[in-house]
């Protein structure tokens, strides 16, 4: 599909809360909290989630023009009803403009990015914004110390269009697969009508996040090199031609693992350390830092993916 | 875009609440909830939604294949993490078919039909499953009679494929608008960061559905027929040229109005006597009924709208 990513935007709220912070709150040490998740530091929201998807999008909007179409890709939503894309508009002050929200938990942003791109290619839309905005550590199970040391909250936005005839850019593979025998390992179970929020029967550490990392781990590992492999021989690629992997933020030795599959130390993308797993904001705040960082360059190709709830996996081969 | 609804899926509940149950729980007449509402009977749900969605997705994939994506187009989700989808996946006993979740409130099914088609035109997915199910019946707030006169539980599916070159379907025009200033008029507050499940400060009526309806309707009626006008003038079309209007079942008076608009009462499906409002449920289980009872041709023209919590509005021209 011949979409560029024109520009990305990034915010992290100003907050820090360091592994050594939370050590007491999950009765574990600051050492343990490294080897275990990699996240030595977090950043934690006291603004509403809108508030900081639209200062991302802002950041990518810049002095473009508005978007045709706003696509919120957060997985915790500021309420049930109206969906949240409704109040991004509404902070960044846009005109009539129409929104939707794309879930798909941690892939959220990967999946609306290759929808945003789908629509253009259709020439549905013209100009889409693609924003992610998490907030996570309010919903953190002190009880279950290995994820409650993982989340952290942020939020990043990426703005598409048609690429211009003359350049590359495009989308090369979109690949995603779903086991639902997986989705037991990452739950919120709450907030919906199994345990609806009124019901007696719904308990607080039902609205609170509950993920097996390390199950996580073995049962996505393989899946997850099959997948990248498929992505590569579907563009005609190799592992060596990929200039940037992008994954999605999930543990630090789930990034880590990337290195097993082929793509050296230095070409994967890894912000777990300052940021923690920011659930669908991780994978469009690594790709809006490396882009700042002036390490995408106009003709590379770069791998986006990673594991979701579900269980799911979901690769895409970007000609950024 | 050229893409065919290649079938169609409808469930809904057996048990039934008539408007003469409602009236005492609501401290107001039969008669009153019929002059207001239009809703005699809706059928109330003790199943799963997931459980629910699937039948409707059985019914319209037949002995056809697989799809390879599912869109939940449901605004209550089962629960927060994994999203709905992957419930809905898990209950057909699919294997690895990816999917994700569409939330745009009651306009969930027409975004994800838009969304679908512009996937299939774009050559990402060949056979898309689009789903709603809603059980909005136990988030009714019988404080507030006149909005918890109006919903129903129901599910209702359809299948798009790309359409054969011999074969005249297509989406003609699509349009949606959003206006963030009617937010206010459609909310369930809670279920999200805003009003957490778990914080102190939320309360019961959080999680219940809230709308004023007349104020919805008085917002929506110019901003409706406007952008009838535009699909219609967009696609080459006059109003006579449509064959048959599927509404979103907002409100008796609400598809009412469209025969202010222009439209034949005949030509109008409504379905809200017997199912109320069934949130984004509506549209496809009123195109799903209008499909089995025949009142849809191959190379009918058919206009699909309503409203839904924003305010939105959005408006379809499909050719059948």
């Amino acid at each position: 599909m011949r979409v560029k990513v024109v520009s990305t935007g990034f915010y992290a709220p100003p907050e820090v809360e360091t592994a050594a912070d939370l050590a007491p709150r999950i009765r574990r040490s600051e050492s343990w909290i490294l080897s275990r998740t990699g996240v030595a530091r977090r950043h934690i929201s006291h603004e509403p989630m809108e508030v900081m998807a639209a200062k991302a999008a802002r950041d990518a909007l810049a002095d473009g023009p508005a978007p045709d179409l706003i696509l919120n890709a957060s997985t915790t939503p500021r309420q049930l009803i109206p969906d949240s894309s409704v109040y991004i508009h509404q902070e960044l002050g846009l005109d009539m403009v129409p929104g939707h929200t794309v879930h798909a938990t941690c892939l959220s942003f990967l999946v609306a990015l290759h929808s945003a791109a789908a629509y253009i290619e259709a020439g549905a839309y013209k100009r889409i914004l693609v924003v992610s905005s998490e907030c996570p550590s309010v919903s953190r199970n002190f009880d279950e110390p290995e994820s409650a040391a993982l989340f952290g909250d942020g939020a990043a936005a990426a703005v598409l269009e048609q690429s211009p005839r003359d350049e590359s850019s495009r989308i090369l593979a979109f690949n995603m697969r779903t086991w639902p025998q997986g989705a037991h390992l990452t739950e919120l179970r709450g907030a919906g009508l199994r345990r609806h929020p009124n019901s007696p029967d719904t308990r607080p550490e039902d609205n609170l996040f509950h993920m097996n990392g390390p199950a996580v781990y073995r049962m996505a590992r393989k899946r997850a090199a099959l997948l990248i492999r498929k992505s590569l021989r579907d563009a005609g690629m190799n592992t060596d031609d990929v200039d940037l992997v992008v994954p999605h933020q999930a543990s630090g030795g789930g990034i880590e693992a990337l290195t097993k599959y082929g793509f050296h130390h230095d070409k994967v993308v890894n912000i777990i350390g300052e940021y923690g797993n920011c659930i669908a904001a991780s994978i469009p705040m690594a790709l809006a830092l490396a882009h700042k960082e002036g390490r995408l360059h106009r003709g590379n190709l770069i791998l986006i993916g990673g594991t979701g709830a579900g269980l799911s996996v979901a690769i895409c081969l970007l000609r950024w």
